[in-house]
């Protein structure tokens, strides 16, 4: 056995075991604002499931820390370097597999982006939902590791719910294959479903079985601006009890109009209180035209409902501007590169989305923190985004003390601390107090079970004692 | 520390713990055949978590192994009592705790009827989807433990996919909630779909958050005949390609067809090779039609669109009865109690099914031994029952032969070794087979960190070393 490099340098080629200064630098973090970050020994780019594995053996040996990552989008550090750790970039490993549009199932390899396996879904006819904010550059095993959600959950669900089956390199270099390629089945423990989203603490996944859907009907969309958050709230509350199934039912405050109107004029009426984007996919105009009623009746100032498929990206493309809007909001607030998010992530019972909205609004005022909120008010998952000046200690100090009451008034609206973007390092503690002594200990012993040396991605998700 | 019986006295009052003979042997096996079933030592009915927790530590104590039950309508063994355990027996915890309509959740113990849950969502206008052919009499506790499917699968997927959140008792009687009560959520690690369908190896269930759904449309029906069970298959694999969702999609093989207007005479097609059912609930015909469409140029001999709902149903009925059908058939075919009926349950790619039926004619027809196939042709799933004489050793030995060839056929086909029954103590082996080596390690691994003494349920699912 000689030193981790040179054990890693016989089973990987030179040019894919990296130190260099600049290259762990730039694989030490994902997007994550206030999160911490080490300083790996060497950055790795396996190219295959037997290299993962080689790699994990030499960690293993040396007990060294393994830290997986894929395209580095995270938002709660989950992906960030422990020092002395190898980081596993699976960006290689990008090939899909197989898609086989009678069975609707695709076989992807992690580095597979998100894009990438949904055009080629579309182009089978099929469609792969799975939508985070990230798509376009986010990867297929970073989805499944940290369980991904995005505008399509209120249907369709997050991540989880594709996945069949996975392939996945254990703590000692083997390679455990669970799950299935049927439709369904039900044999043993859910292997796949406790990998899928355990963010790189259990295994490293090599392989992903998902499963595919019919392709949808033609989107349509209908905007409502309120001018109040308690009247976006009803309308909200009106939809689900109803019974319709919106394909999307997102919402945008009064901070998120004006930073996306300040950031790409598009006449956003910036007085409002908030908007609600509804959409239908089901390619008819009743279940739209009965949730745009719910919209108007609930008290809209204004209600556009789009025409065509064109008209209602047109629509759509509002809410996908919110986060670089609040990045460049950030960036005139505090310039110079101080300008800093922090973007949570809790989901509410569908019924206290208004009450969460009021409460970070409370919050806000008092500790004189700019916070906005967009999100999932289908399905209760908001995203509150704390603006701070990362140059001064007192406005970071404050964004903390936000951001920890927002965790704790989404808890105590029945909430859970984290609706699609994990744990990581940014929520470790609220994990604990979410799940408790008891959850806590089961953790442990999961963790422990899989995983006896801590080598992967320790002091990720679970506080270990 | 008194003996276990005296123990478990001062825990719940006397006429819980049952050790009267009448009350071990009523309680010792669930509806599977040719599975192995020993004698408890008591039978006790707790009627509180609390007390579900007094018991386990108890059990804990003294190392007695502990078997929950609940209808004891598993098919697999599962809940089959071992020598000297105590049998948990859940049906006494039987309240709906909650139903709230706005976040469509519902939140109930152990011991809830299937069927009771379900009315109980109907009347609050939703649906509780999963529907295992024992929903009249069967609990959710089981369904969720079995991870129990049904017809809706096609559909609606199988019990695991509506559970949101649980409570357990672990093996050293402390008491775990995990999971959430809304729509989405990712934190920390998916317990809550690891002790779904662990079938009690892990933990006793003593509290069920699900999910419901807005209702469905009416439901309508179409059937179709086949002289070829091949032209069903192409039937099933036009249906599916076209891309769509029919809410169920049944195959009935001609021995069920034989079987069931033997029972009960309704006109069927007795010369027929296959009868296809197939409904939609989307409230609106044009889908139905579609599927019909899809089954006559498949080469339908026969085609029947049910005009409403009360048609629907009774031609769902001919599917409902497939298994007192063949119950009959068999104790026809072997008076005095003698025959015997093994459900085989095997998931196979869908463009397979055909496959796997002929394969299961041809290893019918080898051994001699009389096999009807019935199933959920929509999703793969397909039941395999085979008739046996249980007072003739060599018919036992030719049942389990076929039993045997069905399942490796089934593994070599794409296939799982279980889509909706489990694995209990019928399918122990061919768990082992399925998954691996690597596979059973890690089942063993999270068994130990979470039921260190193996006092759950032990010997079932897992081949322990």
């Amino acid at each position: 056995m000689g030193s981790p490099i040179e054990d890693l340098l016989a089973v990987l080629p030179g040019d894919r075991v990296r130190t260099d200064p600049a290259v762990l630098a730039a694989h030490c973090r994902d997007e994550a604002d206030l999160c911490d970050a080490g300083t790996p020994l060497a950055v790795v780019r396996p190219r295959s499931t037997a290299e993962v594995a080689a790699v994990v053996r030499v960690a293993a040996a040396h007990r060294v820390p393994v830290v997986p990552q894929g395209a580095r989008t995270g938002l709660t550090g989950a992906a960030n370097a422990v020092d002395g750790a190898l980081v596993v970039s699976l960006t290689g490993l990008n090939r899909i597999l197989e898609l086989d549009a009678g069975e609707r199932i695709a076989v992807v390899q992690p580095g597979v982006v998100n894009a990438q396996l949904r055009w080629a879904a579309a182009e089978a006819g099929l469609a792969y939902p799975p939508d985070p904010g990230s798509w376009e550059s986010s990867t297929i095993g970073g989805n499944v590791s940290t369980d991904a959600g995005g505008m399509c959950c209120v249907k369709y669900g997050v991540t989880r719910e594709y996945v069949l089956g996975l392939e996945v390199v254990l703590a000692d270099g083997e390679i455990l294959r669970c799950g299935r390629r049927t439709v369904k089945g039900v044999a043993g423990y859910d292997l796949t479903g406790l990998f899928a989203g355990s963010e790189g603490t259990l295994g490293i996944i090599t392989e992903i079985t998902v499963r595919l859907r019919p392709a949808p009907g033609e989107t349509r969309t209908v905007v409502a601006v309120y001018p109040a958050m308690a009247a976006a709230g009803r309308a909200v509350a009106a939809i689900v009890a109803a019974g319709h199934v919106p394909s999307m039912l997102e919402l945008l405050d009064r901070t998120h109009l004006r930073a996306i109107e300040a950031y790409r004029p598009m006449g956003l009426d910036t007085s409002a209180a908030a908007m609600l984007l509804a959409a239908t996919d089901t390619g008819t105009g009743t279940e739209l035209a009965a949730i745009a009623e719910c919209c108007r009746q609930a008290g809209a100032s204004e209600l556009y409902v789009a025409e065509d498929a064109v008209e209602a990206e047109a629509l759509t493309s509002a809410r996908r501007l919110a986060h670089p809007a609040m990045e460049h909001l950030a960036r005139q607030a505090f310039p110079g590169g101080r300008g800093g998010l922090v973007v949570d992530d809790v989901a509410v019972p569908r019924a206290r989305v208004a009450d969460l909205v009021d409460g970070v609004e409370e919050i806000s005022a008092r500790h004189g923190v700019l916070v906005g909120v967009v999100g999932h008010a289908g399905d209760g998952n908001l995203h509150p985004v704390i603006v701070v000046d990362r140059a001064d200690e007192s406005s970071v100090d404050r964004g903390r003390l936000v951001f920890d009451e927002i965790m704790r008034l989404g808890l105590a609206l029945g909430g859970t601390c984290t609706g699609e973007h994990g744990v990581g390092l940014l929520k470790k503690d609220w994990l604990a107090r979410e799940i408790g002594p008891v959850g806590t200990k089961v953790h442990r012993a999961l963790k422990t079970a899989l995983d006896p040396d801590g080598i992967f991605n320790p002091g990720k998700v679970i506080a270990l004692p």
